[in-house]
């Protein structure tokens, strides 16, 4: 039996960042981890997206090439060179983590840890306990139920991450956020893209006036969306689905990509630690995230509370702060998300939606790429800004799209950490010729 | 005689600011304007090169095309669309500025406007008569004074700006803003630039540090640097130097450019208002923008203050929140700037050097862009950020060069604003994967 202070399962962003804090923190670490380091964010998700979204950016900028100044362009597009890139990025990051966890208070122990009791886990049949345990075991992608059995191959996005070629066709099963990103990648890179989407309107914790426009935007660039339609199957030929006028529609594609959302990860062996759980909602935890054994912990895509890699992140510090003792002021209920389409899109607090489905009193404010300066100077004259206050100015979201949309919510978010009010924001000065003027300038109105 | 609320001499950013702003506040304003509306921001300074530098950006990011997956890419650069984009991308906002300005309190007179006394000016032989002036005359650029004669072309910014062709070789006199942007960009397009500066770094304003590695990575991309150089001479060959080894040095070239700073823009006539001002700091003002004759108000680059667009506009919203006795709570102090060389430099607050210099006990936290997801799935790796804090936390500046920096300084400069410590901004949700997250880790460390 070894003894730790703490014991982790799961080294994603949630795990590893855990392991860290706990060792800066004095605590003796064993975490486990049965997979590759950096968990789906880093292998197969957020950054080999991104990577491929950067791919996509810049050949997204050439199709303008002439404006631009780069008469005649001509060249040769190399999957493998994209895919390559990638594979160094994750690589290079991933040796940072175990960079990381080569502290001497953490034992990295690569296999898989099953729980034998509350406060004992098994890997390769030797026994570790701990006083603390904290569950990170992240998440599945989801699949939907049909009716005929699928005979042919159906991508999740991590399989979507490792073909080797670029399919002439792609077939998407819903417009969420990893359906989005892939579609503007794919599209971009000159795959012929359908989204099939069951809800009315892609992104639905996007303000839907951002969305549609987002959506469009797609639209325009070549993108098909099929929207309120329901797959009945997948079949051969491609994706069989009623469309909202009741008809049913087959659109064929070399590959289809199921992205319907994901899972927490749970397992039977759960149960013999004695805390709650369910296959769809996750480990149950409460706002300190502890589940219903108090000394264990659940953090991340687990929980099912907040499926983002800085979610996990911001958790694991919270949790450990708990077993520390030391009390912190994470506010988890202001968290920004952003979605790397091209062009991106990102949103923090309450959307207009939300604020009129719940009889909030708000005003509105907007602003638009096209009247800045720098997004002229840069050629990203598309996107829209609505910025979401109370009657007495208090901020209560941002939702937009438009370059650079993410590190504009993200300054929203700081000050709404910050108990900022519209017009306190509308007085910071901020930085010409920039996008963030945008923000400002709905601030100003 | 035309009698109005306030009269507004010079249509740049500070003056269509303070026009836009009265009017809104009900104030019947008359503006006059004997250039071009926009001012030097607009026409010959931030937005022009933004478009150029936008323009060098995607080529720079064309010279690691196989790593993008573009096999031999091949294109004519043709440096009359780069122009052309400019010159649309001006006029696109010359006219938004025009429809900012055609609301009906204000009264645009395209002339030059002379104090004929403390309250009234002339144009065209026409009288103006307000309770409140303010002169808003902009700057223009400084040159050398040098013992020789100078026979030969020297451009200023605005000239270079419209120069027709694109040199084969490049002198910048000065590493300034001006100098490096121009520096980065024409390198970019394939011109052969060196850079002569009399001071010891590039950029003064920034942390030394983080200027070093900026200049240092320009260099790796092929510009030359003379620092501590001592120009003697401007001559048909070039510009002669005295090098920091008493050398005398000379670079040819085919265009020379003077980047040696910007002076306020006074008049004589400005003596017929009564107000203190002098050629070299400017029309004297106090905090709240009033010159000696408390009625008139200098705003802008004419104060000599903090010459900055955006600094502008805000004492634009200053001065006429004074005029109309609202108060407001714009903290001239937290001035937040950019660069936009490529990679892009900013910074707000202190530098470590001048809290060095200055006795400031601080403590400074490091974070780079090699260690940061985001960053890596971009191709952009290169970049450092300091974050400078005082013993118990408080945010004194920060200073960074990378992709995305103006960005990341504008959170950094929000949250000056709003009284934040470093250990509250660690506690702040940064979105994964996104370049803010460095700013996240240095406040972590």
């Amino acid at each position: 039996m070894t003894q730790t202070d703490i014991i982790i399962i799961g080294a994603g962003p949630g795990g590893y960042r855990a392991a860290e804090y706990s060792a800066k923190n004095g605590l003796k670490v064993v975490i486990f981890e049965a997979d590759r380091m950096g968990g789906t964010c880093l292998n197969v998700g957020c950054i080999p997206t991104k990577s491929f979204a950067r791919n996509a950016e810049i050949i997204q900028t050439l199709k303008d090439s002439e404006a631009f100044g780069l008469n005649d362009l001509e060249y040769q597009f190399d999957f493998h060179k994209v895919i390559q890139r990638k594979d160094e990025v994750i690589s290079s990051l991933r040796s940072g983590i175990e960079t990381l966890l080569s502290h001497p208070n953490i034992t990295l122990v690569k296999a898989e840890a099953q729980f034998r009791d509350a406060h004992t886990v098994t890997a390769e049949g030797e026994n570790y306990t701990a006083p603390h345990i904290i569950v990170a075991t992240g998440s599945v992608p989801k699949t939907l139920r049909l009716e005929q059995p699928v005979r042919r191959r159906v991508l999740d996005s991590s399989d979507l991450l490792s073909l080797d070629h670029l399919p002439q066709s792609l077939c998407i099963i819903g417009a969420g956020v990893i359906g989005m990103e892939f579609a503007s990648i794919f599209n971009a890179f000159g795959t012929q893209v359908t989204v099939v989407e069951f809800l009315k309107e892609c992104l639905p914790m996007l303000d839907s006036d951002i969305a549609k426009r987002l959506r469009k935007s797609l639209e325009k660039q070549g993108v098909t969306f099929h929207l309120q339609s329901r797959v009945t199957a997948i079949t051969d030929e491609g994706v069989v689905f009623t469309d909202k006028k009741g008809k049913v529609v087959t659109v064929e594609a070399e590959e289809v990509l199921m992205a319907v959302g994901r899972a927490p990860r749970v397992f039977d062996h759960f149960n013999r630690a004695g805390f709650d759980y369910s296959e769809r909602t996750g480990v149950a935890v409460d706002e300190h995230l502890q589940t219903t054994q108090p000394h264990i912990y659940a953090i991340g895509d687990a929980n099912g509370r907040q499926m983002l890699a800085h979610a996990a992140e911001m958790q694991a510090i919270h949790a450990v702060n708990q077993i520390i003792g030391k009390s912190d002021d994470i506010r988890f209920d202001i968290m920004p998300s952003a979605i790397f389409t091209l062009p991106e899109a990102a949103c923090v607090g309450l959307s207009e939606d939300r604020c009129k489905e719940q009889g909030i009193d708000h005003v509105c404010k907007k602003s638009f790429w096209r009247a800045n300066g720098k997004a002229l100077a840069m050629n990203e004259s598309e996107g829209m800004l609505k910025l979401i206050a109370s009657p007495q100015g208090e901020i209560l979201g941002c939702h937009a799209y438009g370059s650079h949309s993410a590190d504009l919510i993200q300054e929203v978010s700081a000050l709404m950490c910050r108990h900022t009010t519209v017009e306190q924001l509308a007085h910071i000065i901020h930085i010409h010729p920039t996008l963030s003027e945008i923000l400002q300038s709905a601030a100003e109105t």
